[in-house]
């Protein structure tokens, strides 16, 4: 084993394995060595080691996602740091334990025209859970302090002071560590090292602290006003967001699925299956919109209640209908935050989603109601409209996410790339064996393919990115990374261009839209596969579509990318006339 | 012409048009459409679309740097703004004025869980010379004010409120623009749309205030005492940082070289070139550095007074050095920032360079020394032995610099990368027609490229980017972009991985070194080349690299770039052994 000779850290390495962070995701550096030889030369961490820091954060937020639990990237000093907020921000929204831990030059360096030196504290202030901004040891680089010390401080004044510095250090790492682990959200660890910054012990002289804050304390609150308000209810919509695999039990959502009074709307993120659900949300809402009885249809559909779990919604058509036909109450469970997204939160209802849906249901004795019988009806309509519709529509985004979605395996962790792939996901059914994840936080394009290689690092089962172009040529330094897993596999969508665009509402064929908006394009991914050690297949039509996917899903020896061409102006007209079809 | 309905968009285009901004480059987004659609049907402005932020922005400050006058770059909310900084970083340490403009939601809706929604507004704070985070409208999108207003707020409360705005919005505007013109700052313009986004009107409804706000006072200080100190030292070093070529007047740098107190250091980005001046700074302290003798050599270099100007300093070396053995005197001469970068910074003399040469020899009477005399008999001794060195060690990082720099026609914009070429370009002789420049603010690896193709946008001479390969690949996005000219020249020198670990001092030779510090690679870049249009050539030796540079400048259908692979575990000896070789 070896340490740096530098007490702070050997703090920070210490706190974060006293804390069980053991996964560490080290872009190169040299202010950051001193942490980069703690961490690689102590068995307890597993370290990655990726270059683009923009990639290395979302790696390690990926891999934070899956594990539920704290991972830290660790880079120099300057604007390295910088090219992490990208994925802070992601963390900061979708309550990810992403650690932050930059090097820094002491204070006494910064704005004086160093290389590499900017202002580091408090950098990420708008999006981060707590930000520790360390002090760097006196007790270092001593010949730098005696020639700034004042006259008067003697060597046991600096003794005392260095040991003050490392219980300040301690509990500042302390804080910021109970943030991660317990509020889930990201945190910043910036840590200012003076040179020299190479130098070894054989043993750590520090050790931190050993009282850890006491954990927050929860009270839970008092169910019996709301049951009553749900028992009474007639009309009760539950929309789930961003949600964890295998998190609600079965009986429960049978529970749900049996009650006449509810409908529950789900979207592929939420990761929940019943044949009951409404799980294609924009099916159901695009047709109303579309409706000359939009009014009274709208009417109809608009809940007393509303309960939502889970992070965020991706459909706009039911944020939209919300927010214009609010319910009387809008409760959100769950211990995360809770969200106002539809301007009407009435309540926060701080426990676990089982326990809440426990207590409502602790006898099965429903509200007599026709509100899931109507739209059922309705649903049952459209899933069969789309059927007839998808044979009759030419090769395009919507049958190729049609297509692509039936033929993933079972269990199997499929990771979906911002923006057009998760709507068009939205659309079609998912086994339920595949938990499906997307970055929604800020719902970017910059980080998918990072995040999927991160996710899939610890996962039990394979990994399936359904990305787009954009998305993917953005985060191609994705693919730099010497650790994808061989049966990692990429299906590619590639449409020429920012297809999403051709499907918002509102936009104008002017000549410049394809330019500024659609950023019209004649990339492929097969030297970027060459470049990566990627096998790589493509597909333009159904049949070269079937051939691709054929053995797709097997063993490999490397890692395997299917891009699929569709026709760029054909698609958002087949999705438009799609909800016309349902009408 | 078609302008955005919006009053808030037009305002935006106005004033940048009214303060002549007129390259904007955008990237695609929905939220920035009533911007874009404003600045790409007006013929006042050139736009270009970028894909990737990271590169967008530093594209825009490669053409901003080259220019010297504001460029703006345009994105839509959320996460892509980001993406932005680390180029606003470089732009603030290097002063060059960025004008970030950010689309964003209405305040009611962050934090709400929309998509594509952060915190936007002050998100630069540690590093930006303004953040102007401007009010929506009130007199657009009126459905969402009528339901939120008070019930007693009437029209014309309403069209006196908007007013209000405009008028507040116009102000901060004009602010912000006189920062990034007056103090060449980067700033951030934050504004706020709300839906609709797609509305024309074929004539502007606004127009901007049109009083400009008053150009800040300069008072020139009077320079007696400092002429007075200067003419009697004896010893009076000059060193140049980031510096524009031709902005000294080659009288006073003939006065400069002439004058036998004097020595001046240049470096490479100086873009300053005598036959007198010392340009290899490394070359001279690395061998004292070396030296038995080293106390007396470092004293009898010490200056009385150190005058600096232009931007920041590579050589590591010649900082320690001053930081060691101070000057009686720190003078920086300039209008922009003064760093304070050898802790004895004594004034800033803001006034232009030009100015104060003409007052300190406006009598050509130099002061009696032998400063210059000594330390030149050691530079032309390290040159003629520079010359030796490298005809005796094979082909090598060393070599190639001195082969590939000494090749460059003259009349080239020559843009050097970040850590090593820059440091290696330092050792060697540059053509005084060819005019360097390399991104110092926070010296990051991070944007070379994107800032190359930028700054070659409007040049008059072809530009010739020198990159490292861990650089090259971080940015290999900056590829992704419709507008790089024919001429345009990229050599990488490719060691396999960061080669400055092997080179910076105290780095240990340890079992983790390849993976956390240098991370090894075996990459090229041929299929980067292939994927976007670039000629790919590629040497490992002295013929093919003579091969490859022939014709290498000539006209072209398509960019070229020449791959030079160098021995990895070699270049650092070589380089190490040189230092001592001089000595």
């Amino acid at each position: 084993m070896k340490y740096s000779s530098i007490p702070l850290a050997q703090t920070v390495v210490a706190q974060c394995k006293k804390n069980g962070i053991s996964n560490i995701v080290i872009s190169p550096g040299s202010r950051n060595a001193p942490l980069t030889i703690s961490f690689s030369e102590d068995s307890f961490f597993t370290c990655y080691s990726i270059v683009d820091e923009r990639c290395a954060a979302f790696f390690a937020l990926g891999m934070a996602q899956n594990l539920k639990k704290p991972v830290a990237v660790v880079c120099t000093s300057g604007s390295a740091l910088l090219n992490y907020y990208p994925a802070v921000t992601e963390a900061f929204y979708s309550e990810i334990p992403l650690v932050v831990i930059s090097a820094d030059r002491p204070s006494y360096k910064i704005d004086v025209g160093d290389g590499q030196t900017i202002r580091q504290d408090d950098v990420f202030h708008r999006h981060i859970g707590y930000s520790a901004n360390l002090k760097q040891d006196v007790s270092h680089a001593t010949d730098r302090i005696l020639r700034y010390r004042p006259q008067w401080l003697e060597d046991k004044e600096i003794n005392a002071l260095q040991e003050q510095i490392q219980g300040f250090n301690d509990v500042e790492l302390q804080r910021a560590l109970q943030v991660a682990q317990q509020e889930f959200l990201p945190i910043h660890i910036n840590v200012p090292f003076e040179e020299p910054l190479y130098n070894f012990v054989d043993e750590a002289t520090v050790s931190p602290i050993s009282d850890f804050l006491p954990e927050k304390k929860r009270c839970a609150i008092a169910l019996d006003s709301f049951k009553e308000i749900w028992r009474n209810a007639s009309r009760k919509m539950v929309l789930v967001g961003v949600n964890d695999p295998d998190l609600v039990e079965q009986g429960l959502l049978d529970a749900l699925a049996s009650d006449p009074s509810v409908m529950v709307f789900t979207e592929c993120t939420s990761n929940l299956h019943h044949p009951n659900f409404f799980n294609s949300i924009d099916a159901l809402v695009a047709p109303i919109e579309l409706s000359e009885n939009k009014g009274a249809l709208f009417r109809s559909l608009q809940p007393e209640i509303l309960l939502t779990f889970g992070g965020l919604i991706v459909s706009k058509k039911i944020k939209a209908f919300l927010r214009e036909y609010g319910p009387k109450y809008h409760w959100h469970v769950g211990e995360k935050r809770a969200n106002d997204t539809f301007f009407c939160l009435d309540s926060h209802i701080k426990r676990p989603i089982n326990s809440v849906l426990s207590e409502f249901y602790s006898e099965h004795n429903y509200q007599e109601s026709t509100y899931f019988a109507f739209w059922n009806t309705i649903r049952l309509g459209y899933l069969e409209k789309r059927t007839t519709y998808l044979k009759q529509v030419p090769f395009s985004d919507f049958t190729v996410f049609n297509s692509v979605l039936s033929h993933i395996p079972g269990k199997y962790q499929l990771q979906l790339a911002n923006s057009s792939t998760v709507r068009y996901a939205q659309l079609f059914d998912i086994d339920e064996s595949v938990q499906v994840f997307c970055n929604r936080g800020t719902s970017g394009i910059d980080g998918s393919t990072s995040t999927a290689i991160g996710a899939s690092m610890y996962n039990k089962n394979p990994t399936l990115l359904i990305t787009g172009d954009l998305s993917f040529f953005y985060d191609s330094n994705a693919l730099w990374n010497n650790y994808i897993r061989k049966d990692f596999r990429i299906i590619l969508v590639n449409n020429s261009g920012g297809g999403i665009f051709r499907i918002l509402p509102g936009k104008e064929d002017s000549e410049n839209f394809e330019r500024f908006f659609e950023t019209k394009h004649e990339l492929n991914a097969s030297a970027l596969c060459k470049m990566f050690g990627f096998d790589y297949r493509s597909a333009a039509d159904d049949t070269s579509l079937q051939e691709g996917l054929t053995g797709f899903f097997e063993g490999s020896e490397t890692p395997i990318l299917l891009e699929i061409h569709t026709p760029r102006l054909l698609n958002n007209k087949i999705l438009m006339d799609y909800f016309h079809f349902i009408s």
